[in-house]
């Protein structure tokens, strides 16, 4: 393993670093940036080491931190102390955690997905809010999906805010990036295992959520933020359902139909014999 | 009515709307900002005008945006026609709608809600995320809460932030905001009308979400983002209920879990004969 301190601001590790903040440099690195002790530490448990640990000098010390430090030692990963302010510059927070670390991407392929795995996936399609995908990953994570699988021009799941808002979940979700058509003869397939059903949040031709006949493996699929999804998309699904809007709205933001109808399926799957 | 040109970045009036989009300003003016024809459209047929309506010179005529002129004109508002330049200087977004509008801030005291005007309202406590305000008072509307009650030090719903994740709501949600203990005896006060039910979503002492015991009128809340509710304010709740983590997350996105306890409170009180 190496260990080094730095201290300069304008250093090339530091550049490269702050660097992974751009979807470029992660795209032609391969590589993405993630925060905080709780995190990593969910992230080793999870079996996902960083390459490189980076440590601000000003931390408290810890026995999470120092298993941390062990592990990716351990593992012949990089070690890097340096100054609470250039991780602020590194990380884009201005009162940043004590620790990050530099991953790996992981294989997006939809390929690696074995949706018999879970009884619920959820499915974004050209969603642009990094938070909102996040959230889902989230999400995901407490309703006990396999992943998310993103679907067209979604944001980057491996952004710096996306990241964060999955608060971990980004480690232990399966995350899958496929064009529409790939996705569609992916899920048709009976040699990929038993058929997914196909469901989205709609407005056309939809039943109740609520109790809704919902089954397994069940993909929940929302749309772009302004647009939804594309009127074929959704006339592509198994199932259609919608969900109460009691005022003015007619639409939820993306996360929370998501969530909502979830958390949904979640219970009426659960609750049958 | 007055009506003018602007295209200078410099001009008093220019600063003055851009201002708004920081805390201290809006509190000293007591207006806030809110952008886009159809948000705009929504406040109108709320009842609310702005005081000075903010007009891009490259704007497409527009029914709604002729509409929204008039009745600033006819109510003595200002009209303000500027670049789509300084449009993206005020609003701070690179593609600025072609409409903005400056509204005077609600009286938010807890004296001025009926809590038994709505079956459903909607509670955030020390909630620091704009976007996530914003984002319960969308959800709020398609509940058909009447409300969403801020507690202790919140964001401010007021915010560019907010206003845009609310989609509107903001316009047709009842905003109040309280310490905690004016609004427990608020809601305890028999004089202000059938006392509220308060919900907290929680780990302690709590039963399933599912189906449970809400009733009318429903007062669902949430805590900060990272330290969720005191645990004093969970125990003066009428009913603590807890939603499935199927996962390694202990906790949900607060304005995640509003929602799917929302929802489920909708559905649970309109399932009742």
């Amino acid at each position: 393993m190496t260990r080094r301190q730095i201290t300069g601001f304008s250093n090339p590790t530091v550049k490269a670093l702050r660097a992974l903040r751009e979807k470029k440099h992660r795209k032609a690195s391969g590589r993405f940036l993630a925060e905080g002790l709780r995190l990593l530490t969910d992230a080793r448990e999870c079996g996902h080491l960083p390459e490189t640990l980076v440590l601000s000098d000003a931390r408290d010390g810890h026995p999470l931190l120092e298993a941390l430090e062990a592990a990716v030692a351990a593992n012949g990963g990089e070690i890097i102390e340096t100054t609470p302010d250039i991780l602020a510059k590194i990380t884009g927070k201005d009162n940043p955690q004590a620790v990050a670390g530099v991953f790996a991407e992981f294989d997006t392929t939809l390929e690696t997905v074995d949706r018999g795995s879970s009884d619920i996936w959820l499915v974004a399609q050209a969603l642009r809010d990094p938070g909102n995908l996040g959230t889902m990953l989230r999400t995901g994570d407490a309703i006990g999906a396999g992943g998310l699988i993103l679907i067209d021009d979604c944001a980057d799941p491996f952004s710096v805010e996306a990241v964060r808002a999955s608060m971990g979940a980004v480690f232990t979700q399966k995350i899958a990036k496929a064009p529409w058509a790939d996705f569609e003869s992916w899920l048709r397939d009976p040699a990929k295992g038993a058929p997914g059903q196909l469901v989205a949040a709609s407005l056309r031709e939809a039943q109740p959520y609520r109790n809704a006949p919902y089954r397994t493996p069940c993909f929940v699929m929302v749309g772009n933020e302004s647009r939804g999804l594309p009127e074929d998309y959704e006339m592509a699904c198994d199932l259609r359902v919608t969900m109460p809007m009691m005022g003015r709205a007619d639409s939820l933001n993306a996360a929370i139909a998501a969530a909502v109808l979830g958390y949904e399926v979640l219970a009426t799957i659960n609750a049958r014999p």
